[in-house]
């Protein structure tokens, strides 16, 4: 058994971290390290929620053309001068515009071509004329619009020059910015980018992630747990956290507690390697080891619980995230640290995608001084339950939770009753 | 032009609805035809975010086996009895216990076997005694677990039976139930379905949702605006909201204005068919005639705006939503209305995927009374600023807003300072 020659026999191991760093130093390093990938050029259907990497100006005009914003007639507007209810004012119609499809000739006073909504006003016209202030609109029997070509109509009310017109323009105005870099894009900025003629837009690149879960103790997920070996838990929820975090995910499957194995697996064609298990300061925490060799282990240890082996730092071009083993350690690792990293390498916001709420705690919460809790609580009619302190190796505490809560590392802790804030899972 | 033979024509079209359905009753009507779809049975790696169809219990102990929670020594507790600091006792460690690799022997009295966290609690043992309660400790110098056997190590404090010790089922119980139908999954429960050895799990089936987008004024998005033609920009858009609520998307392209190709839409394979443009009650307005010859147009015409040409029905099995075709209109009436009806089908819950924030109004905001009003706004340092009240065709101006409020039917508006709920696009 060549693994048991690496048995616990370090003193470190045996006797924790030296000094563990403040989640503060940890954040500041981290952040230091992070600025947006560079662009890719993805067809616009793809574009939602992905991150501008350039600002968009509008080359065109939309619409074109000065259209009608109402079911009616396109006028000029002095046309209507001085007609009332009692006293209609004749109007020739001309013909009809729809959209798509306008009226190619001219309007002179006296004349009105019949108008859809949304469709191109005529030359020479200024206003329309709503059909409400129409008599003798036409019929249902003048469907032909060559038969309604010299109808007269009457109008029944003044209209003012401009009314009831959308102008050129006034939706996106040519040359307009319409988008700054940064801009996460929302559905209707597909549209207002269609409208405009775009076909592609130059957005930030996901960063890849690639997972080494580690453990010889584990069986890959979609195993059946087998004695003593244990199902891979952390593999599923990093490489969903990841989605969530609009990270690319490459998991290629559970990585041998070896140096090679493990070395090699840092090398991957990705942004960000994220290491699971064999974080701490044992000889058989090799990850850490393994990085400070040959890369920079800028962090290890932090003064927080769960996830207090988690260690950070560099290997070439990546971004390292050295997460415990234990799932509820791991999951709080990654989202102070590796979701963090990942959504700003993606040109997103730092804060967590997390909802909070405010509401009162049950019961008396305590932490000792120095070092940030994270609780799992129940949030119920009653306030704010904290479960049972749990292991982190019970990862079911976070899925009976509705969400958790912080504890600073300046704070003892929160006496029942306190108004906390609650940060939901779900 | 055969089209133009279908023109504005129809009294009807030109005088507007006959009367208008407040919007709680489309709602009324929309939510009783609404329960979620079947299920279908997807690979765990997919069923982030995805909502189960059936509860699911634990079908097995997870961990397996009593396990440390601690590195140190597992020992039966009363071997430990009376030992302090300056009085040690005397414990002979019989070999190494590792994660997956448990130590194979019994324990007796004044026996121990150094134990790593998470490694099988060895039999005979109820206690694990912290590395730093124990005096000398083995070294670097024991690599080999061979040579550690035998070695005597001494107990410096007591410890109680079942400290430091994780039992068999901590995490999950055999036969708990672990999540129940409806649980939209997160990414920790993909962890703790991987745990019990779950491959796959039967969730809700996402909607299908055909896009059935109308206008001969129309080209596809990608092209360039033509003359009078303008760029779609409805579909994207509304591909972007569907896929945003958990639908899947079928758009095949552009449809024309005509009875036969419309007919043949509202037959695709889809459980939600979301009609845009042409839903008014003109004679060019094709979709409701067909609705309500052929399946069921339940309502048409909502006091709401923009958004008022919106008609919901029936069509088979499919329910279908006829949005108007300016697109604020029609980012409107989806909110109100398919998106709604998507989640819920997709058993998520009815509720906006909007977050809101109150704050004050920066001016006076008026609405006639019997109709709902969506006013886009701006928000910032000074409050909730109303945007100039733009056309419904005017789409960038949701874009420029950071999002809208609605004003009830039964309110005549907001004076300036009023505290307003504003739901946030982005």
């Amino acid at each position: 058994m060549d693994r048991h020659n690496k048995g616990l026999t370090d003193d470190v191991r045996m006797r924790g971290f030296s000094r563990r760093q403040p989640v503060e130093a940890a954040l500041e390093w981290l952040d230091s390290e992070l600025r947006p990938l560079d662009a890719e050029v993805v067809p616009l259907q793809q574009a939602a929620s992905r991150v501008l990497a350039s600002p968009i100006d509008g080359e065109i005009d939309v619409p074109g053309f000065d259209r009608a914003m109402m079911d009616g007639y396109a006028v000029i507007a002095s046309s209507t001068t001085g007609a009332t209810l009692r006293d209609g004012i004749p109007l020739t119609v001309l013909g009809d515009s729809l959209p798509g499809y306008p009226y190619e000739g001219v309007v002179g006073i006296g004349e009105a071509v019949r108008i859809m909504t949304g469709s191109p006003l005529p030359v020479g016209c200024d206003a329309v004329l709503p059909a409400e202030s129409v008599r003798n609109a036409a019929g249902a029997d003048e469907a032909d619009a060559r038969a309604l070509s010299g109808r007269v109509v009457n109008a029944l009310a003044e209209v003012a020059p401009g009314r009831h017109i959308g102008r050129r323009g006034e939706d996106v105005a040519r040359g307009a910015r319409l988008f700054e870099a940064g801009r996460l894009l929302r559905p209707q900025d597909l549209g207002v980018l269609s409208s405009v003629g775009a076909r592609e837009v130059r957005v930030v690149r996901k960063p890849r992630v690639r997972l080494v879960v580690t453990g010889n103790e584990l069986v890959p997920s979609g195993s059946k747990p087998d004695g003593y070996r244990l199902v891979d838990a952390n593999g599923p929820m990093l490489a969903a956290l990841v989605e969530r975090d609009h990270g690319v995910v490459d998991f290629p499957g559970l990585v041998p507690d070896t140096e090679d194995a493990i070395l090699d697996a840092l090398r991957a064609d990705a942004d960000v390697v994220i290491v699971s298990g064999g974080s701490s300061v044992g000889v058989q925490d090799l990850a850490p080891m393994l990085l400070a060799t040959h890369g920079e282990l800028a962090i290890h240890g932090i003064s927080m619980r769960p996830g207090s082996p988690t260690g950070l730092g560099r290997f070439g071009h990546r971004l390292v995230f050295l997460l415990p083993g234990f799932p509820v350690s791991c999951l709080c690792a990654y989202d102070f640290f590796a979701g963090r990293a990942i959504r700003a390498l993606g040109g997103r916001s730092k804060t967590w995608p997390y909802r909070s709420i405010r509401a009162k705690l049950t019961r008396t919460l305590t932490s000792p001084l120095g070092r940030l809790d994270y609780a799992r609580v129940r949030v119920g009619e009653g306030g704010v339950e904290p479960l049972a302190i749990s292991g982190a190796s019970v990862l079911s505490s976070t899925t009976r939770a509705e969400g958790f809560l912080l504890i600073p590392a300046d704070s003892e802790g929160f006496a029942a009753g306190t108004d906390v804030e609650v940060w939901l899972y779900g």
